[in-house]
């Protein structure tokens, strides 16, 4: 069925529930691409740490991986650069309705924030509650806050509630997350 | 031969030796554990970017890939923070006595530069031509300016050696670029 000026509504609805599912890291490297081709900021999604052990070279310029394993990463997946600031992220799916397990994060992770807000960079997790369709962005002064303070095993979601930044999920970019971060930057963000 | 002190003189100067021949990259890499450790700077190289086909489960928490292809990166190799600013940089060695050939630059990494100096981040080459024993820092301004005005392969020595930044070797850190890096932020770098 068309509408007026061409618009294939249906098609439109499709899409709009085909995203919804989307799994939140695809969700955030497309708004990540869209900063970039945008000249918004440059912010990329480190490749998965890996330790190769064998490498065949069937061809003068090729070669192929044969026996590779995962390593724990020291960073967080995501880092780059807006409006002359260092980023550094990561992105998590919960499926747990009321809390947020702190076995998400490993220890050197825990580190790493605790460095990127020393040398004055900006550090956060964008957690997603998938079966709740509520996603939060919660500063590394605000996790570590809890952390530091509480000797628990997870965040309750209140918490997120309380002390993170709803992100409703838009059409482009889906995870507009760099709104947030203007406003930390402009020193509002604990409104 | 011991020397009073306990010092074993020959010994100091046999690790002097070996780490002349020391591939650049694990030079960096030093230099950057050592930056990471006295709290200066939150530096790491990026993981190498592959493409991963096929992966085995031999055991329940175990993942061995199998198959994977090393992938053209986007980005240069190492990004972190300094001070508040966001760096990016890599890292080259140059077996030419005469010339840096620009081939050794992908077209993408170039316009990532171009993006850093833009969203006012430091972007930067480290050039260390092996057969002379020289090092340089170049910094994307001055490598931009010679790629946007000159339509050659290549970057010749003097170029390096009169817009470049030498970096002696020490023993520890091993490249301490961040001094460099310092004058820049003072705003002096072009001294």
């Amino acid at each position: 069925m068309k509408y007026p000026g061409g618009v294939k509504r249906t098609g439109v609805k499709k899409i709009e529930y085909a995203h919804r599912g989307m799994a939140l890291e695809d969700s955030i490297n497309l708004s990540n691409r869209y900063y970039l081709e945008q000249n918004i900021a440059v912010i990329y999604k480190k490749p998965t740490p890996i330790q190769i052990v064998k490498v065949d070279y069937p061809s003068r310029n090729k070669a192929v991986i044969k026996e590779a394993f995962f390593t724990v990463p020291s960073t967080l997946d995501y880092n780059g650069l807006y409006k002359g600031k260092y980023l550094d992220f990561d992105a998590k799916e919960c499926k747990n309705k009321t809390l947020f397990p702190l076995s998400n994060i490993h220890e050197h992770q825990i580190k790493h924030i605790r460095r990127v807000l020393h040398h004055k960079g900006i550090a956060f997790l964008i957690v997603s509650f998938t079966l709740l369709e509520e996603i939060y962005l919660l500063f590394g002064e605000d996790l570590l806050e809890y952390i530091d303070h509480m000797q628990a095993k997870s965040i309750p979601i209140d918490y997120f509630r309380k002390k993170g930044h709803r992100i409703e999920v838009k059409y482009i970019p889906r995870i507009d997350y760099l709104k947030i971060i203007d406003k930390y930057m402009e020193g509002g963000y604990r409104e």
